[in-house]
């Protein structure tokens, strides 16, 4: 019997030490945006600790650290274990990092006991999943998948840089980025570790659970154009109030989902008033919009409910609207074979199979259009996550690594 | 009969002149915030106008540029002709520089024909009306009135620059301001040329009216504190999302304006979210806030209903609210006096004479408290201000510069 809270120990304090590299000078919080310094100084620790255990270890054309453990078959696939090392704004230690390094210490694992993979074995750490900085997620398992769409090198992000400049900034390889893809036929499979980031495991007391489904999303960017004026002159009735119209909408879309349930999700997490005064009536709001259900019938539904709603909120207040699709992913359901290995690891530790539906996405999503994919999730501290308040216990992680561990070794079994 | 036309066209083309220096590099928008290089530069341009003129020019301390031309009297006192040069971000042309620039017209005009004025005439160009940079109007006319808190030098900006250390970068002298101020013996009266910046003289058709009163003005800023999660984990049900909260006080503010009608105003003009992205509910919103009325007992009755109001959304929301009071100004009756000479000026003119009460706020707020003081409204176009569509008519310039000739020359016979 490894022993799991020896290693878990280990694996906590790199999160910590990762986690003390910031954007934020003075530490107290966690931002490791895609290609920003931070992100760079955070990746080149955990590069040393793939080149430390012995992987075959490169960066490729978008930023991913990627180590190969080979396997001496012939014709062999490759079994890719992976999640992030990029953070939202102010975010907790484990969201994403965990994976990486439960990952990387199961590899450590399989090469000091000598085993031969009947597959190649693949670590990745994804440069950008948040999709923070240039409001696109996945942007390294797209990559890695062959998903990306060169149009998205011409996106900038809120200080007016390209994407396409910021990989050429970060000593990426733009020209690279196709040949960075692993071709679909040498995938045997994607799997990774992440903690929940919401209450069901917190509140059932179960350790770890697989993933049966991960939720569509659609991420949309809403423009209200109203009329700016003097804070003090304007009369109410005579008003385009921008910023009322904005507000309107996020109360009308928290009614809508909290009445159509399932679910279904709805937030507006960033909201900017350009030109913006305490004595001036807001001209124009600019927010973010973010819709999620795990049925994609339900998401259709809600994206042009809301919308009707919203275009008619803004036509009875005088103002304009402009309501633009960012970017759409429809539910994902996870690879069946793997979530038989994967529960029957679950059960053999002496856990409840617990199939959960995430409501976060996440490099799976991508992943399952090339190959079998599913994830386990980790119970964490009250569900909270992208918050500073992000925990996970010890014990639940030693749990979760013994899981996993039994996972790989059925899954080579069932390959030999 | 001066030519008030060719005059006019030298106003404006001073107007436009000051207009093309912006903190923006674009020269798209009209900004010069309190001390900022533009706002130097601006100020620069203005003073060799005021020297050009013969007026004994000097900078004060918190940067206000003042002109004096001296009586002969043996105890003259000192009529303040004023207004502003420091814009809103994003502004229009008019707001504050029209003032400064008709008055540096009228004193050049009483310089060239050689008047000794029974009074000592001092044209002020304030530093600060708008309160854009420290969240507090009126600095200028503060510290030329004596009403100077120096507990606000300790005031930061967004950059975290205190305002003494914007005072000593912009080459002021904070050890002086109470020197500044022109002592309440010394004081003849107060008298500012301003743009409506509402829509009564649009609509009524008339150029130039006089001010009754200015409306009392409480300034707030609210701190909404929920609990950040991921936008894609936490149900519904679950949230404590500090935008929902935020945006429910726009609308109750704005419904509880329109139900009272009787000039009362509430605006949210600046809002943000501190660490936000698309993909996280907001933890917490920090937004101004800003209720005006004429009448003071309406404006304490709407403070008190609206911050009950909020509470109480607080608390079924189960979010935290921080309710702060910035500032708070009574409301200003103008000086009759100084209104029956005007209202003569203009009824003289030919025009109706109509009294407006100010929904804005303005430097004879301070000036009112140490001085008789009153204001001319010149009409805009359709009521527009702090918005780049702001702008005169040329026509109703030239009306209001007769209108204030004349009145100055009934305020030099009245004293006489």
């Amino acid at each position: 019997m490894p022993d799991y809270s020896t290693r878990t120990a280990h694996i906590l304090s790199r999160i910590h030490e990762l986690a003390a590299i910031s954007e934020d000078a003075t530490g107290a919080t966690v931002t490791r945006r895609f290609g920003t310094p931070a992100f760079l100084k955070g990746r080149d620790l955990v590069q040393g600790w793939f080149e430390a255990a012995g992987l075959e270890t490169r960066l490729d054309g978008i930023g991913n650290l990627r180590g190969r453990l080979a396997s001496r078959r012939p014709r062999a696939k490759t079994f890719v274990l992976a999640s992030h090392i990029d953070t939202v704004v102010n975010a907790g230690k484990y969201d994403g990092p965990l994976g990486v390094l439960m990952g990387l210490d199961l590899v450590e694992s399989i090469i000091q006991q000598g085993l031969d993979l009947p597959f190649h074995l693949e670590l990745i750490a994804f440069s950008d999943e948040e999709g923070v900085r240039f409001h696109i997620t996945y942007l390294g398992s797209k990559v890695v998948t062959g998903a990306f769409d060169p149009a998205l090198l011409q996106r900038i992000d809120a200080d007016g840089i390209t994407l396409a400049q910021a990989i050429d900034e970060m000593g990426g390889n733009t020209a690279q980025l196709a040949a960075d893809a692993l071709p679909p036929t040498e995938w045997l499979g994607y799997f990774e570790l992440h903690i929940e980031q919401g209450p069901v495991l917190w509140e059932s007391g179960v350790p770890v659970a697989l993933v049966t489904a991960i939720a569509g999303q659609q991420r949309m960017e809403l423009t209200w154009t109203g009329m700016a004026g003097h804070a003090g002159t304007v009369p109410m009735p005579m008003r385009q109030d921008a910023l009322a119209a904005a507000s309107e909408f996020v109360l009308a879309t928290e009614a809508f989902a909290l009445a159509h349930g399932h679910g279904l999700v709805a937030t507006v997490g960033q909201l900017r008033i350009p030109y913006s005064a305490s004595n001036v009536i807001p001209g124009q709001v600019i927010h973010s919009f973010d819709l999620r259900s795990p049925d994609a019938d339900q998401l259709a539904a809600a994206y042009a409910g809301i919308q009707t709603q919203a275009e008619a909120l803004a036509a009875r207040r005088g103002v304009g609207l402009t309501w633009q699709l960012v970017q759409a992913t429809a539910p994902v359901q996870c690879d069946h074979e793997l979530n038989r290995l994967l529960g029957q690891a679950i059960a053999a530790g002496g856990y409840e199979v617990v199939g959960l539906v995430s409501g976060a996405g996440h490099d799976a999503v991508p992943a399952s259009a090339v190959a079998p994919a599913t994830m386990a999730f980790i119970r964490c501290y009250k569900g909270i996550s992208h918050n500073p308040l992000e925990n996970v216990e010890a014990a639940d992680v030693a749990a979760a690594m013994a899981v996993a561990e039994r996972f790989l070794l059925e899954l080579k079994d069932a390959h030999n």
